[in-house]
């Protein structure tokens, strides 16, 4: 069950309204690696979780922490919205580039559909979707979409934090900006504590690792010309898990036979040279009929 | 550009159709984290590539190899719907409970639009979108994302290699599972190479930290009650990077103010309490104009 | 601001598995009427209100408690699919029409994607999206939709409790019924409430109600032959807000004159009957370049 | 079946082309909200109505009624688009920050896909679709989506209505409110019938409501820290059906045990504390066969 | 303006019930190719048309043919959802294969959303979207999309007529495939008139065909191994409109240059091989920062 | 399999980035038209094609160029975003309309997201997704999709070619604007293939032709008011098939019956108005436990 505290966690105050930076922020809400992301995936994963106690309890302290996240950035969506031009017509832009880029630039369903208030959707109005999370179950597959969802969204705010001068929004993303670092580093040591604790190895799962095709799980294939892909550290040497070996394949050929298609259930119509005979007398047929 | 091979990478061959594993199967084709996702995510992240050279060339030379493994997938689809039960009725399956769980259970999109052939989609039949991808230019946010996919990918492909007894279904998959393995290594050595080649850090990106605010870099907050969340390694030590200490803050209390929007442009018609006056002078207006 | 607390707002424990009612019951969670609709509505309505006090609070308390309602059909659906048969095969079916229901029906992405755990999506497997909810800042408009929303929520829960004998899920149900009842009624009054209030007539919004072209605010058209559409009392009499009065128009004629479009920008070569002698000059020098 | 009239219900004509304006008129074609979602939603409504007669004819003829307005709306954009500064180029904007605003603003898909014709999409692009209406078979519930639709569709045309001067656009949507407010006091006014008719009460469906679990159909949950929430109707007094009494529940403690989920198959490799024995054993056995 | 006829345009009535072939027939309705799509299609293209007369009025004539359609295959999924299993328990598939094909097969949403009535979505579940259909303003164009769409959906009638052997489903379909015979023949027909009209030629559209790079409007790129693509008629000879000449290129070199990004501004943080002495810097200052 | 070349089949170089065309070409990359559509439904349809040999072959070819060409899109537009003002500022926009159009028009995604790079989108942000592709199996519908294709593509580039004055960018368009014109007349070839080796009429498919109701295979439905769709070809003389004669019914009546929906299910709570006995009862009971 949740509670909800009126005070935000942090202060969410520009200085002053400014539209098309709301647009812009519209992407930390609602994009796929927005704070709605983050919150919907980890309380997913708490919910999923098989591993009782510190693992559950954790992520759910920080899915719990992000939908208070949401609610900054949308406080602050609705702040920058303060007076967008809802009424402003040609007359007014006349002279105005700054105001020109405004309304060509503001996201028209803040007004429209939002009222001047936050949406669900990311800075091109695309809608937030289920798919951008994923619970699974694995924790450590699960802990790497963390540590690469923390890296997104911190990439997404440094983006963003450049994009303006306004003191009072800056505040803000420096605190996100430190919550993400923390996340971050928080999902990199929960990696290290699930090695640590025996339940999860270098390959995610560990499951299988001997029934697979050994003879293909150190190779790098070169499938380009002119490549210098061999150079890096994963072509050759002890890979990550100190126990692979990688080796890089030049220009290596298929493995398997021709693809192809079995003859499909006559009744789907699919094209098939094979049945010229059959095809053709029903088109005989089928022109005699009209013919007649 | 691009060249084709009329033999496939690796073989795909069923013993026998499966119209219902053929359904599954689809998850590994066009689910969130299927061969479509990494193709797509690498080749655009190569294109997006700024750091030419063994960076860009490897990751071209994983995204050419994935389409690879769209083809291997979508043909072992075509092969497992031979002989689908296009016509079924209730007469064929009335004695066979196989059957009811095949005819109940396959995905019609399978025969009705597919005539017998893979789709682009999951295993429930949702579209593959490129929402599921990234390609920001950040080359440690995204291997760390790749690390993700390669994980989630393998992880879903175990679990069906569990879910079929077929031979030829089961070479394919250790195959496939045998190059996720070498993907996880491959992705994990490349975000040592880059720290190695001093393009990236433990936090993606490394901007703004000096500038975000630090206080806040460190802190689990814990927010919920009977909580065990204070005992893992993220809640007190030494960071990932060396660098930062954990803290743990038990119940702490928010530091921002109250959640409140402004006042919004009135021609949006937002209820607002302060507009009392106004909106009720309309409403008698109103009022008064029928009732005349 | 929000808490967790780690015990749920009521129990949810069915007697046993039942992977293919788990299915039906995600649409509960991710269903367009499902619980993550109603929170995310809720809380983007609560940070985008603009009237302060009474209103704001409630409709944050109800967002908050729904997240909860989020939780307890998580969690029921985790405890549904307990042992759901990750690896039948046909052999397992053989005998068992009921297991066969339950190889065919159950949604694969439960074992593939979930792990045995839920999704935020419906019963087909569509993911939940951000254009399910509105928050307009209006809120008699936005209350309607609450009322609706808590309507065809109940009406689906209902189906839901009737397509289950076990007595740990009707337990569940039957709170969640509860709450439905409640919060509709609590919808309900609150409209009441933002009358009483001053803030909110019959026609959401209320202005423009003077402007508007008054000589069609009370017909119903009717627009089709054999209809009893003008028995109603939508059709004649005083309208529910005391003002309008009820017309029936008996298959009316159009007041608009034609449907056109007018000729486009010829570079977007729309095809224009008008332009015959562009387009044919243009066609006969193609034609000649050719032929050359 | 259908018929089509050539001229349109209403006149609509603007006084001069607009193609900022046609981006933002997109909302009340395709948008959740618009005219697309009340035809489609009140057709499936009337093709799924077991109550024959009055109900399914009213409902038919408002469905019919929505797709003209659909035609008026397609209309005007294709009018509003004449001209659209398709070849514009640097050039042309330098000195006009009228044109900048249009350059910069207008949906690029009007010119690139529509060829200066209408979408089926929202304000910022999104396509139309299927999960925005809904035709439950209960009249109560979709009647009261029915209101809802009509009220923040009239709603987003009032706003709209504001962000124009141009004469034509401000007729068409003056016949667009009062229909708008004609169709809100319809839906009205069919609710009351149904409960004059004895079809429906207040709660919908009134099914199982001496079923439901009645000590929870009455509560509000008090949440939040300092609400208001407990001065409203809402809570306390006699609820809109007369016989409900609305009850304040001031930080009530969660009713249901822990949330947690029980062990998964071991074949989807959920990460389960449990296991640690097996899991590790795994891993010392894959160790092995890779040291040797 | 549309006007509505309450008997169909044809009957649509099963001799039985049967859920399962209810969700397949979801496809005609709502998928890609069902008729929601040449219904809107056709309207749109209708609005959109720049050719007035005898074109625009048959496309808008066939548009609200098509609607018709949508009315029917509703209807009939309507009554062939009639007594559909919505509270089948385990006890009742016990003994009935056919029950559980049903059980497990049928879509969930048609109890638990549609009440029993048809749903604006496919056989999948996926929602009918406004991205299915165009209407370009080029006629030629628009009208090919519109025989491939009569194509695809004959193709989709046909492979469902033989999924059932009910007689009173056969006899709707029968009509179905003729009037989808009708409407390729249609528009087969109308890009004959159009050609003859001098309004279009082979290529779509006829412009800039003097000034595109006719060197490359000839060709066909060979790029697979062992292929006998240069075998058919598009590889050599007289091209079908009688001005081209094909040609085969046989593993032909790639004309361009290497595919490369430049240097992005630095204030996104892509990772740039050049920008080592601005990023490594930028490292040893953090670093000291936390070791301080 | 597929292979890389590193070279781009063409060149693809901006003279001078230009964020706003950036945006406009992603139509051409990730719209439901775009270059993502033709490789994928190519691939797709050569996967799935049941003629081995020369059209198998072909399919794939064209299906491996495509590739290419998305590769030539996203490095153009990658170039075209070089140096896009993500920080841009009021002040910086102030004296000019030209930044004004680009700061308000620019793809907000380009730089938050991508980084300065391509994204899998259309124009407006919508990402490509899965339905916009058909593979049905069946050769004459596929290429009829694919003739389609290349002209709304040709016709899309056409107009994105008008819309710029930059020679580097001229110079690719002109490349993909031949293979457009190619690729439409290669599959209007492979149709007449298909034709001269009897796998094809003129109907797709050819099946059942003479079981459908032939009597509705020859007639255009005029349901319109004062149409002159009776004037063109489709509407008297021989249809293209040489086959069938074209009719035109002038208003012709229904022939189907009311349409109707049979009694649901009781437990879905449909409104029924032969229930009322039922209904009514259960609403007295209720009202009777809350009076008590």
């Amino acid at each position: 069950m949740f509670r909800h505290t009126q005070r935000m966690q942090f202060e969410a105050k520009p200085e002053q309204p400014d539209a098309l930076y709301a647009k812009k922020l519209q992407e930390l809400i609602g994009g796929a690696w927005g704070e709605m992301t983050v919150t919907m995936q980890y309380l997913f994963q708490g919910w999923n979780c098989r591993a009782p106690g510190k693992y559950k309890d954790m992520i759910l302290d920080i899915g719990t922490e992000e939908m208070g996240h949401v609610e900054m950035l949308a406080t602050m969506v609705a702040r920058l919205l303060e007076g967008a031009p809802a009424e402003t017509t040609a007359g007014m832009v006349d002279q105005d580039p700054v105001l020109a880029a405004v309304v060509g630039g503001m996201d028209p369903e803040h007004a429209i559909v939002g009222g001047g208030g936050p949406l669900p959707a990311d800075s091109v109005g695309t809608p937030w979707n289920g798919k951008y999370i994923v619970s699974s179950g694995n924790l450590l597959a699960d802990f790497r979409v963390n540590v690469a969802a923390e890296s997104q969204g911190r990439l997404q705010t440094a983006r963003l934090y450049n994009m303006t001068d306004d003191p009072g929004i800056k505040e803000m993303l420096k605190f996100n900006l430190a919550r993400d670092t923390m996340h971050q580093l928080q999902w990199l040591a929960a990696i290290e504590q699930l090695q640590e604790d025996g339940l999860a190895g270098t390959i995610a799962p560990e499951a299988l690792l001997d029934e697979e095709n050994q003879q293909h799980s150190q190779t790098l294939w070169g499938l380009s010309d002119g490549t210098t892909a061999d150079q890096g550290k994963w072509a050759s040497g002890t890979a990550p898990d100190n126990q692979h070996q990688f080796h890089y394949l030049d220009q290596p050929e298929p493995l398997g036979d021709l693809a192809s298609a079995p003859p499909p259930d006559p009744q789907l119509y699919a094209t098939n040279t094979e049945d010229r005979g059959i095809a053709g007398k029903a088109k005989d047929k089928i022109k005699d009929t009209f013919k007649e």
